[in-house]
């Protein structure tokens, strides 16, 4: 992982859209450059981390004036960038939103079946979820550097933006009165999934224009949260493939 | 792990029925219950590995008279009390046979699932797993201890009993001419799971009725075989539940 060391050093990374994953910054840092860093961070979505000096100090040798930008691996793209690219190929939306999947791995291994199934776009919040790095990526099998990554700072806003986008939001939730197979997935989709214990949070869920669940017939417990984002996007491919045949 | 040290408790723990993972036997062990635990252990479908001496007396300071057994963490079953229980429940078989999965994380991940979606049994190969200890069954979320497993010494040979017993066999094949959704999971089925990089074994594909493969859109490589597992038992659970309605 590199490091970017310093206020103005990490003003240039910010400023040169470098790939980020994120900042810590020392909690009480003021002064110049400060509010620069905050208000380019913001503005391209990568989270601030305000940590305490010694955190700093054990991560360099360097003069770190409170400031520590650390590279990030895979490349993360906007929102609307994502949508401008799918429109250009004339192709019909399908983005994965993870709603509090904070294992590396399984937001992995979802990113490979998701790149095998033709999902443009995965989009996850900017906090709660560690550095999407080699464990990540490992699990990933290599497709974390091939779909394009969004990370947002609020799922309800972008969830909105979708919604002005005509895209339909459709919500993963084990209490759904339909199953999965009754959704139709030829729309523009978003298709938001949540973390096996908590599920979809209440705001996100809301928003969302149906719901819908996985059938469970041996009645035991739960699908893995990666397992049930595969059933659920084989019912998109063979849904998307039927209407193009 | 639990150890079963010496030939007359081995022989007895044998003859008992207790669940046994597996037995090491000195290379060049002969002589008195020696027979007896060879043929007992075909009999039972429970590996033997051949060691060196010196791995027996690293495991145990009790004489170990050249064979230490090992306990199971979980209860394997006959291929044929999996298939009576079945029929005595007047249910429809949904059999699951995994060749050359070698991963017992992908194999305890495969149980979870398969538990989810009513499957009946997982068949494994007897040679080339790993135990399933603690490991598997964490992978499992503890489907492993619910769902029956059987270990047997050729999958060709259980497909050719399947096969006596009906059922239909079908085989996952990424380069198969058929789509998952064009089998007819409705009928007693076996379906036959390979490993990611090598497939299913030509001897064993050539046994099932059918292949078939999951589409795949977006052409990266392939689907992790937990992954893809869940897609084919997705469509099971779809035809079967709109074969009952």
């Amino acid at each position: 992982m590199s490091l970017i060391v310093g206020r103005n050093t990490v003003i240039e990374a910010l400023s040169q859209n470098k790939n980020l994953d994120k900042i810590l910054l020392y909690r009480d840092a003021h002064g110049e450059g400060i509010g620069d860093i905050r208000r380019l961070a913001k503005q391209r979505n990568i989270p601030i981390q305000h940590v305490p000096v010694e955190k700093l100090n054990a991560m360099t040798k360097t003069q770190h004036q409170g400031v520590i930008a650390l590279g990030a691996l895979i490349q993360y793209y906007e929102v609307q960038a994502v949508l401008d690219h799918i429109y250009s190929k004339g192709e019909v939306p399908l983005l994965l939103v993870l709603d509090g999947i904070t294992d590396v791995r399984n937001i992995g291994a979802i990113a490979r079946t998701a790149l095998c199934c033709s999902v443009h776009g995965i989009i996850i919040p900017n906090t709660g979820i560690a550095s999407l790095q080699e464990d990540a990526i490992k699990a990933s099998a290599g497709a974390l550097g091939k779909i394009m990554v969004c990370r947002v700072n609020s799922l309800a806003k972008t969830l909105d933006d979708l919604h002005l986008n005509g895209l339909h939001i459709v919500a993963s939730e084990m209490k759904a009165k339909h199953n999965v197979f009754d959704i139709d997935f030829a729309l523009p989709t978003a298709i938001i999934m949540g973390s096996e214990d908590k599920g979809i949070q209440p705001i996100v869920q809301k928003i969302a224009d149906q719901s819908f669940k996985i059938p469970i017939p041996g009645g035991f417990e739960s699908f893995n949260v990666s397992v049930a984002t595969g059933m659920v996007l084989y019912e998109v491919i063979k849904q998307r493939m039927k209407k193009c045949s």
